[in-house]
């Protein structure tokens, strides 16, 4: 949802030369997650993102084989960084699991806020940009969202457990509820630049804790 | 949300010799819709929405001033047409006001399904772009989206009045917590191809008619 610990901001100039690929691999699948967050996946240039880590044009195809090659990679690691993200906030036993909740939900308005509201989530970029993207997309995104579900879920479960969240709440249409509805909110966030649609959209969402 | 009624697929050829200048620039704009609620702004080039009308290239400036002045219109009038769905079910007083409401989902419902879930919501699929659209996009997406807004909580009020809804619900903030959900599941919906998240939104939306 919110990639800024995955894509710090690099301080200075880039080396010029560089000896080790993995490391101009690197920079290029950062510089990819920066701008896709924010443009997606049709608006963006392999161009672009060549000139930020400035490589010379070219160099792309010999890192990855083609633009659909380099998407997919994208995907799964964002979809990597944002389950570690989760898990972290998840797994806090210092806190309650509807604790957990709110922490995860300010934790993503504070990350929105520091990029101006500017970046976004790249799933949810990709997942609105599916009917322009290669078709291989598709599942790995399913896969992602599901993925983010059965974490939300299992936190859920534990909400239950704790006596926070009633047991007669589905803790799997809960999770799925949230998702669906949180990247409308990440939506109209970047479109508003303000967190208000992600306040408005949690407001409701922790209401179901209270009134189930 | 669902543009099926505003944009009928066209039977047969177009013609391809039109005098009249209008019938041109409509065709234009229904083109528009047809690719922009499939594929958004960034994905779609000019020559695209021409080729499908069967226009000269070069005859788009002659309508347009730009793409982005093509886009401003779009957003208008997807607007207006959306803006008159809206009406035409929450003033249909054959029902009651969450009757009315339970008609348009299902009418957005069956419009997704009807283009294979290809066809999603124009000012969705522009507002998750807006960080590679023209500045001029933003205030347009947000002013339809409240008017969007001020349309359901109308009819959001009409239910107090009619017992249907608690009188303690904020009507203009439960409004914007549909709108922002509903984008969401427009989005997983074409994602996914199927029905099941417009269904687990509109499931939990509904929810807060009964516990409120």
């Amino acid at each position: 949802m919110d990639p800024q610990t995955q894509v710090p901001r690099r301080r200075g100039r880039p080396p010029r030369r560089r000896d080790d690929q993995t490391d101009t691999r690197e920079l290029l699948l950062r510089a990819g997650l920066e701008v896709l967050t924010e443009k997606g996946f049709s608006a963006t240039g392999i161009e672009e993102i060549l000139e930020r880590v400035r490589v010379p044009k070219g160099s792309f195809y010999h890192y990855f084989k083609s633009k659909e090659t380099f998407g997919l990679e994208l995907i799964g690691r964002y979809g990597d960084f944002f389950a570690r993200k989760l898990d972290h906030h998840f797994h806090n036993h210092a806190l309650s699991p509807l604790g957990r909740l709110h922490a995860f939900v300010d934790d993503a308005k504070s990350g929105m806020t520091r990029f101006d509201y500017r970046r976004g989530c790249l799933i949810g970029n990709l997942g609105q940009e599916m009917g322009a993207l290669p078709e291989s997309f598709r599942m790995r995104l399913k896969d992602t969202f599901e993925d983010w579900q059965r974490r939300l879920a299992a936190c859920l479960t534990e909400a239950q457990q704790a006596g926070e969240l009633s047991d007669d709440v589905d803790t799997q249409q809960f999770a799925a509820f949230f998702w669906i509805g949180w990247e409308g909110a990440v939506l109209r966030a970047k479109l508003e630049r303000t967190a208000a649609p992600l306040d408005t959209f949690a407001d409701f969402f922790f209401a179901g804790f209270r009134s189930k």
